[in-house]
């Protein structure tokens, strides 16, 4: 190729909101999975993966209306005309499966699923436009003991990926009991619904007083800026209040707190022998109440559920960045009946895999600093297959090694094994080869030593940590600088 | 939701090319993945992840130049007007990495990836526009031992993914060969250079008499049609075939025979020189002449490669189906340099992993059937708890469990256990629970005995693999169903 002034040179760069993955945190995120996969197994559920694009309709709310559709999703036109959309979660992608494999699918249907999924928004600082997701789900089963399995599992599965019990915790609530009991205060619109639901869901952030602004009039911020309120009258506004407040304590405290302000309505009944039977299921797996509590204020997100819903809540110290949620999900009934009209139950959670591995980050969770291959200095080209077949040995023993490849002299090839996280660099020259021996440097060892070294000469002299050693205890050696 | 007539309902379907993938797929593919990975991490490669887009102009040939690029790859413009497009492989996302992260690499850089990519062809039966490949490369060593790495490693890949020794080949060439040749021959444009390519890549289609055609003047099918040929002379058509047939027996014989063939230009000198020294590479790397063969008559695709090139053909039976090349790849210096100027040498292997697990399938590899889960049957709904704790009980001894979670009757959930392909399942009614016992039904035996039963009564009344025992012995007894 030659370097012609007028050509084309396109600037090396990733696209807005995407990020390259190195080692460490691949290796982070597989740990994350596969335990998490090996748990969901073992309780019955079987992986699927669905493709990266669904036609646009079956997405839903993102129906093609504009000549580039691209509100909140990469979608683009087939060249048969159809709009495809990449996917923005698992869930559609399941809805959609399950719709068109019903008849022969066996019910109720388990399934865990483990994707990349893309949303379309403006990229800033730690806000991708990609990144994994990790949901399990079960459709076809409407009772609540399909919750708290669901829920159980969870908590089952954030233990196995590395957050001990007492370090995470499933916060539970339910759809029904609001909506009943604003049902009974005479609230019948969705809208005023939809504004209690946002109003409950700032509690964390403005506190009791400031929802209670919310659930009436409206409150104005320091700023002087006014939030229009649910516009809910004074008796409604403490019922709900005291609704929200109704948390802490054991679950079935917080069942016979709930009993109290939710009583009345049908539906609010329902929501209530729902976690009572969710409870009763939660004991029978062993589910304690440190894992899993009731927590009226948990809102989860706006409309889509209809009954259950449940929110993964980090408890752990993170160096002072606060994680709060770190996954949730609930009971959805009506996703596979937007393709085929029959109601379908479902009940589903669903986490960040790239959050997951940031938060165990903060947490101190991840200690284990990966260890780089034994590398083989290339001190004479001409010896390269004896380098190789030193390699080789050490792999059929099981410990990674490669053979340094570039070109450079002794010093260089050394910062190289010292930058790889080398355990070790192994030399051999015409003398060595004659002798029939290797020389080995320790560099962990000598990383170790050179933290207190303050005379370069010295250094030099006494090379720390090398040895040269008859070539058939090689495996050996290296196993002791492994500390295997 | 209600079932209003005039309600849109999407038709639940994938997307054209496109495919769901079920559990025995994914785990015959995790198996490879986890299997290559081992072995790729065991040569101190390290894996790289980049995101699903890149800029358009950093996949170089598919330049947008009109308003869809649409050519091959899924495109879109961001809202920024710059077009990205998703992966058609995992090269040119590492070429574009290393080039923007070239100074801080430890270098020769070597990483592996595993991801998916797409391609925007037309779709037809088993032809998908989304696949997962997976990837080695090193960048950034000119060294023909580089090569031989790759090619070895490659080697223990495939083996460690379920293909033996003797099951697959890596047939190796090198471009400099044939170019040499061909210089020397007096042919010096690359338009008929690549006309030499593509008639040398149809030899196992055309045979001997086929691709001399070929290279000449050009050739006539069975239907009348008429292909051009690359316009060699007598003689210069004479040395190309001797070329493409120098190979068979050993590497030292095809190096051998090589020499006789290809004297004289300087490049052709040179890729023998690489040759030599991948041979000796490989034999210190303990890779037999049954795993690496050289074959001058490999083309590997007509363009980009720019020496040594290798193919991995799948030698075993596989019911009849032919699977050829299952992988392959090459040394590709330029590649970096599109963005920076500078070349930078590199070479990798590349496999597509739906594509081996296909294979191994078809060879009768995947022999394991996995298992499904024991289901625990919903006998009463007043007892779900109790059913729940019985599953717990078997997965903390290992045993994936569920509990059936439907509302139908026992005959269905028999049904269902079955179709989950469960080992057994396990019935609790109030006289066990009273009696402190359970029901056990080995479902593997049920399903061996009614493969041989003839009378239905009979085989009621006797209810084969069925028992009912103490509770304490669940455990126990589901082990002994499992044969552990």
């Amino acid at each position: 190729m030659t370097d012609d002034q007028n050509t084309f040179r396109p600037e090396a760069r990733v696209p807005r909101g995407f990020a390259d993955k190195r080692a460490s945190t691949i290796r982070a995120e597989r740990r994350i999975v596969e335990a998490v996969s090996q748990v969901y197994e073992s309780w019955g559920f079987e992986p699927l993966d669905t493709g990266a694009f669904e036609y646009a309709d079956a997405l839903g709310k993102f129906l093609p209306d504009s000549d580039r559709p691209n509100e909140g999703v990469f979608a683009l036109q087939d060249d048969d005309e159809q709009w495809m959309a990449l996917r923005y979660d698992l869930t559609a992608p399941l809805a959609r499966f399950a719709a068109q494999n019903w008849e022969t699918l066996a019910k109720p249907f388990r399934r865990y699923a483990v994707g990349t999924v893309w949303r379309n928004e403006k990229p800033g600082p730690g806000r991708y436009r990609e990144f994994i997701q990790c949901d399990a789900d079960t459709v076809g089963s409407a009772r609540p003991e399909a919750d708290a399995e669901i829920i159980a599992m969870a908590a089952a599965g954030l233990e196995a990926a590395g957050l001990p019990t007492g370090s995470a915790v499933l916060k539970i609530n339910n759809r029904k009991l609001l909506n009943g009991l604003l049902t009974a205060a005479g609230v019948e619109t969705d809208g005023q619904k939809l504004g209690v639901l946002r109003a409950v869901d700032k509690l964390d952030r403005l506190g009791i007083e400031g929802v209670r602004l919310l659930l009436g009039e409206g409150r104005k911020d320091e700023s002087g800026a006014f939030t229009k309120g649910a516009g809910l009258k004074g008796p409604a506004i403490d019922s709900v209040l005291a609704f929200v407040q109704a948390g802490g304590g054991s679950r079935a405290d917080v069942l016979n707190a709930l009993a109290g302000v939710i009583g009345g309505s049908e539906e609010g009944d329902a929501g209530l022998d729902e976690l009572a039977k969710i409870d009763a299921a939660l004991r029978g797996l062993g589910v304690s109440e440190e894992q899993a509590t009731f927590d009226p204020s948990v809102v989860r997100g706006l409309e889509y559920y209809t009954g259950p819903v449940y929110e993964a809540e980090l408890l752990m110290e993170t160096g002072g960045e606060r994680f709060g949620s770190i996954g949730g999900g609930g009971r959805y009934d009506d996703l596979v009946a937007r393709f085929t009209g029959q109601p379908v139950p479902a009940t589903g959670f669903s986490f960040g895999v790239s959050r997951l591995a940031a938060a165990l980050k903060a947490a101190g969770q991840e200690t284990e600093q990966a260890r780089g291959p034994v590398v083989v200095i290339a001190f004479d080209p001409e010896r390269m297959a004896d380098y190789f077949a030193v390699a080789a040995e050490l792999r059929a023993a099981g410990i990674a090694a490669e053979v340094y490849l570039g070109t450079s002299g002794m010093r260089p090839q050394m910062k190289y094994a010292d930058r790889r996280l080398s355990p070790a660099a192994i030399i051999m020259g015409d003398d060595e080869i004659a002798a029939g021996t290797v020389t080995v440097k320790d560099l962990d060892l000598g990383r170790e030593l050179a933290a207190g070294v303050t005379d370069n000469a010295q250094w030099k002299a006494e090379r720390p940590g090398q040895q040269t050693i008859p070539r058939g205890e090689l495996v050996a050696a290296i196993r002791r600088i492994l500390g295997q």
